[in-house]
């Protein structure tokens, strides 16, 4: 390939393929694709990249990531501050505030303890969360966690961290998607949603 | 999502999700892997489209992409003269590149005739085709176009075109695709594949 357009576009491909998504096909075509609409697309992006280089910090108070620092979410005057959503990614909470389904503060640990990868307490933004906690004013912390066996383990972690401060500590419910349908859901689910089964 | 993380993370978004491949949803996953790998993969990429941006040209010969024109291909001295391989896209010719299965010359045509779409002959690289073919060298001339009704009716015009000039002018094959089932194939392809069968 560097033969047949330069080390330039090759680079860009390259970089291209690295993001979640693209593979070394698609990459090629997207790379195709922002030359051939270098005015609509190539130029306007070059921007965005630069200024999202230069600006973009991770928010000191929930890990969220930003322009500014405190994030638009910890400076939002409007939400509760008795309520904390703990979440393992920046990716999540973007997730949960699109579903637009609680109006509290965000807190994001950066991970999930894991033994297979070497991830441990350290690693993850913890202290802080006890620290926003001891400082007083939160009512609830609520552990949007992944139901993964890592997201559970960590949530078991959290609650204990947590269980010497006046908070109460909760976690999302299991059960049937909605517009899921029986036939396809594992026995764990369906388990879960019958032990939590609601009464009408 | 403006609230959740300022209009320049926004912004990114909304340009990575024009390229083909990544929708809004893998577009906000792209970004934020980005930025969490600022070091590695923003600043870099950031370089790589500035450079992209700044330097790549369409060759004036053959309508490749490249960072200088006449492109890489053009000037590679090592290439047959004789034989010019048209195609309808710069990907097309990066894919017959990527296969290594002709070392002859290209000529990019940036499209198909298409009523439909309102292509007709002048909205194509096809002045530059004859001139090329006029100017003496050329000795077969390959249709390597795509096997569709747009791209068919440009192979013929196209053999029009050339048939007053002393060059032999040639399609790529139909047939069983390698590793291909009979059973998937289209009753098209199988006619061709029998028609064009070869002598063993």
């Amino acid at each position: 390939m560097a033969s047949t357009s330069g080390p330039e576009i090759e680079r860009l491909i390259q970089l291209l393929a690295r993001l979640p998504g693209l593979g070394p096909r698609s990459a090629r075509r997207a790379a195709l694709h922002l030359i051939k609409k270098r005015e609509q697309l190539l130029g306007p992006l070059a921007d965005a990249i630069r200024v999202a280089n230069e600006r973009v910090v991770v928010c000191s108070t929930c890990g969220n990531v930003d322009t500014s620092d405190p994030c638009t979410l910890c400076r939002d005057t409007r939400r509760d501050d008795a309520v904390l959503v703990l979440v393992e990614d920046v990716a999540d909470l973007w997730a949960l505030e699109r579903a637009q389904v609680i109006n509290g503060r965000y807190h994001v640990l950066g991970g999930t303890l894991s033994a297979l990868d070497g991830v441990g307490p350290k690693d993850l933004n913890l202290d802080r969360l006890v620290a926003r906690v001891a400082e007083g004013g939160v009512q609830e912390v609520i552990l949007a966690l992944n139901a993964t066996v890592d997201g559970q383990t960590t949530a078991h972690y959290v609650t204990d961290l947590l269980s010497h401060l006046p908070v109460k500590v909760s976690r999302l419910a299991h059960g049937v998607p909605v517009g899921g349908e029986l036939d396809y859901l594992d026995e764990g689910t369906l388990a879960a949603a019958f032990r939590q089964r609601t009464a009408l």
